[in-house]
């Protein structure tokens, strides 16, 4: 009997819970919410990332711990390790912590990045500023999330009001100043690489977000072959690059044709949440066949699929359920605003009876901004 | 927020949780088996079927209740029902509990069904034995299944050792004789009824048993479309019949291309596991939207998949996780002999490719004889 650790009790660890309960697998999540969702379905130690009582108690219940969020506090993963096996490795994650690592590595594996610099002092943004241009974006270093700890920067008029929001955090955090990518689409790539080093990618995933937050998805993304190679290429290097083990997702803009990196999320991602009805294997499963030296499933689809977010409460569950493809994911949270608490699935056989269910969910859901731009791609 | 009771707290328990959580659903089971593995994913009740104050604990904290086996005590079920809907309805689960009151539904309903008499004494057996002739099979009417609680009868001569083993039992559960179907085939129809009186059914599985236990399904079978439809016609039936609500499946012989009905299950069934992966929607959560009446979802099926069953000890997982359609169930549960641990299902886009993956997995694990069969019918 193997007991998998996971740190953070939301909807990812609460799915990977349900994901790997037919792998005969035990989970103990590590959240410091009572009520984390997750906890619902698997056993929970109730404390904070840093408590070292909690902490303690976790590692001696577990064979194998694995994260439901990037953010773990360093020292939390450092710890751990040296107690357990836990993957992806801490070093993984810091590097996915930190933006500026990140974007540095990125750069070091040919992996194109929107220009970036690193602010230290308003002299610095100032610098950068003239560089780089505008529009930009100001972003803490660390501990930023669906655009949390981001200040757009218009014109260099806004350096004031951007240095106040976010400059009292250069010295904790640090700040990184990026340019804005006008993209034309945003995508990412879903992959998984085991503790032997294979590597598997999902079909490239395109992606919507409102107000920062990921709206909507459609897999496989309609792109073509050299786009998509060419991506998965970047997240294999990338994969190699730091021995990651485990489900992870790289962030991509697309303008003009081109593709530039945006972010490494470490972890099981929204963005693959399609990957459960619409994939052999969903990306839940084969982040834990990873981490538990399994053999790594089929990432082939099964049609195509779009993944629609639910966000601060649930609708109607009655109009996603009665489409043929249609698949409901009620993360058993309490309502709040900004808050993930759901996602649906449709799943089809073409791009038009996608198109088409997505015009009846939109309409019967009063949500049809949300599924226009899908719908729109699908021609 | 709903949450469902499950009386019982096998792996059909397990299984039905872990497909209704993204329904947004808590579960409560019932169980006199502390490590009863369904509880592994959901609370328990730790008591048994007939334990009052258990009962009161499982009732005063659920919405609506429904059963991972048939056996629950009437008067129980009854209790229950007077104080929280149940579905399927202790009506239902009285029929299908007693065979001589199934299968003379079966006959009133049209259904064919192989020759039997209710026996209540060893005169009553010498008599049916005349009538029916052999080889026969004497089973109790009720708390059978799995082979348990059957005597076969090759020839007249076995009627004194069949009377020693079962006649005990003619007074507390009933005896029926059933005429021995030498059939070549033995088929199940896997359905669901709404609420509403919605019926879907799966396409028809394919079954082969070993010493009365299943050991591998096939599905969709390979019948042609009148004995389909014929199948599902009887499945929906009976439904219509009992009023019944939620996933059950109806055990059929076909002999001489003719189809004899065998049993109902008025639950979800071993012969249905297939739909997990196989089918745009599961038993599992077909059942619940039922039990829940949330539209039920398409039963359709994805290709074509083949269940084996884990009887006993959980082979190997790799060979079957290694295969491009491969997925694993392991229950969670301690090995015993004759005690269904897990299950695989192999999926493929063509017959070609699963009869390909079944010869690999049975290689792999020294079983060619549990695929052997399946591997014959697809060709």
């Amino acid at each position: 009997m193997t007991t998998v650790g996971i740190l953070g009790g939301g909807q990812l660890a609460r799915m990977l819970a349900l994901s790997g309960a037919p792998l005969g697998l035990r989970f103990l999540v590590l959240d410091s919410a009572q009520d984390a969702c997750a906890g619902q379905f698997a056993p929970m130690v109730v404390g904070d990332y840093t408590d070292q009582a909690a902490l303690d108690q976790f590692a001696s219940n577990i064979d194998v711990a694995t994260f439901d969020f990037e953010n773990v506090p360093a020292e939390s993963a450092h710890w751990l390790a040296e107690r357990r096996p836990v993957f992806p490795s801490p070093r993984a994650l810091a590097v996915a912590q930190d933006r500026l690592a990140e974007k540095t590595l990125f750069l070091d594996l040919g992996i194109p990045v929107p220009d970036f610099a690193a602010i230290g002092t308003r002299e610095s943004l100032d610098a950068a500023l003239i560089k780089i241009g505008t529009p930009c974006i100001l972003k803490t270093r660390r501990l930023g999330y669906d655009g949390k700890g981001q200040f757009r920067i218009k014109t260099p008029a806004d350096a004031d009001a951007a240095w106040t929001a976010l400059g009292p955090q250069a010295d904790k955090v640090g700040l990184i100043l990026e340019g804005f990518v006008a993209f034309e689409r945003e995508l990412s790539v879903v992959a998984v690489r085991g503790r032997d080093g294979e590597f598997r990618a999902w079909p490239i995933t395109e992606n919507w977000h409102v107000d920062g937050v990921l709206s909507a998805s459609l897999a496989p993304a309609r792109v073509d072959d050299t786009l998509s190679a060419t991506a998965i290429g970047y997240a294999s290097k990338l994969a190699e690059a730091l021995d990651y083990v485990g489900v992870f997702a790289l962030e991509l803009f697309c303008r003009d044709g081109v593709l530039l990196a945006n972010e490494l999320a470490p972890r099981v991602h929204n963005s693959g949440h399609w990957t459960i009805e619409g994939s052999e294997t969903s990306q839940f499963q084969n982040h834990l066949r990873a981490v538990l030296g399994l053999p790594l499933g089929d990432t082939r689809v099964l049609g195509h699929a779009c993944m629609l977010n639910w966000i601060g409460a649930m609708p109607d569950a009655n109009a996603v359920l009665s489409e043929a493809g249609g698949h409901w994911h009620d993360y058993g949270k309490q309502p709040r605003e900004g808050r993930k608490v759901g996602h649906a699935t449709l799943r089809a056989d073409s791009t038009r009876e996608l198109a088409d269910a997505l015009q009846r969910v939109g309409d019967s859901l009063d949500r049809r901004e949300q599924v226009a731009p899908v719908i729109a791609r699908l021609g």
